[in-house]
């Protein structure tokens, strides 16, 4: 298991007049969260579709709304990978408000498509070669 | 079961850099497809808003993508009821594009709260009274 | 002159917590203005990138906000050209409510793009072709 | 004048299809940068709305779009105020790449609004107070 942590901080221009955040501006907290977790082993997004040609398309979203999230709060997104991954990739997040409280939970699942060629491929080697310490890591405690 | 259409074209703002429909932006076409719902009707969500006091906020949100949607494309947005609500209400939608072929399904949970005192309430009989007859009909005609 | 008007309703999702349309989205709004009149001479903004690689980055916008637009409420979008383009391109807007008053007004500028080589160009042919006839018709008009 | 600087990583989903970030999602990017201004100083727009009442809509908005915004990229939002708010108050902005080359550059007029009566107020003290020090500190040091 491997997770990561980033804030995000509400913007007047994503609430909606209930005052809440707008309930499909969290995909976009979520794409934040994702992207800080591949930051914060050596890669970028951005340099997967540029450098390495390989595109994530997202395939199914799950959400549920626990708390509403209100205008200049702080919330904390936290990212959670639970595997390594293979064909898709599913990466699950908790957004916590100012005080730790569960606002909104949910995953995503993305798979992997060769720009080029624009067709399905497995995980990247380049992606699993960051990943997996973090998974070898929790096995070999696991084991003793 | 009641189902309605409608038709939104993708904005080029609603786009990303991979040349789709933002996988976010969705949730806005799932919101124009129930308030369109709820205006053949004969109510509108503003109103249920401004004079019966009635917010519906998400409880919980399910989509899975298909195929993308691109610019300028005209969407079918096929929104279905399957039963009346009670203590919540859920959206079934379907995204079609112009070739008519499947682009997006999913479904939106949300509730009623009284503006006033914040509470959960049930689905209000303003609201029921509006729907009862499709679900009326719908079942003689399965008795026959 | 050229004008054409085109309809949008105020989503939801587009509102902020003061109840009004945020002053971000009324760019979608226009955009969607600019699109409309150009898919009124019948060519696509679409098609004038896919097809003829020419792509039409925003150079400046000016807009002020008269009346606040509240959501549900049908808004029509008048998008007027006041003179033929040449190596950029002007837009003008103004946005009435459903009452017809006046919502808000402006203008966006735009250049030409050569998608392949990146490089600025002149208002192309088959845009200007499709433009002409409204401008002449105004001259003559104006002649007599 | 009294300028602070503000950074915000461009979102996947606020690029466009040309892989910009979309025009009209710099809006967004003004709003973070004059609510940071106000946090700078020991207020937040959170709390001129909630706790003083005072709501502040916007006027007018103008835009010059230089160069392109590309995902991931971390932007720097230069926010200035260049005299004391009166009736109203003018943010000047201009956003650099992590180049430091100038992508974006504008202004923003908003005015005061008294959200019980809905009418225009002057600038409140509150804010006045904790402006003023930066705008007498500058005249001193002129006086010199």
């Amino acid at each position: 298991m491997f997770t990561t942590e980033t804030k995000i901080r509400v913007r007047y221009g994503e609430t909606d007049q209930m005052g809440y955040l707008y309930y499909g501006n969290y995909a976009q907290y979520y794409e934040v969260g994702r992207a800080e977790m591949i930051r914060s082993v050596g890669l970028t997004y951005a340099s997967m579709e540029k450098e390495y040609g390989t595109l994530m398309p997202v395939m199914s979203l799950n959400m549920r709304f626990v708390r509403p999230a209100l205008y200049d709060e702080l919330m904390t997104v936290k990212t959670t990978l639970r595997e390594l991954p293979g064909s898709t990739i599913t990466f699950y997040h908790e957004i916590f408000n100012e005080k730790n409280k569960l606002v909104n939970g949910g995953s995503v699942k993305l798979c992997f498509v060769n720009a080029e060629t624009n067709k399905s491929i497995k995980a990247p080697q380049f992606l699993l070669g960051k990943l997996r310490p973090f998974f070898e890591a929790t096995t070999k405690s696991e084991t003793l």
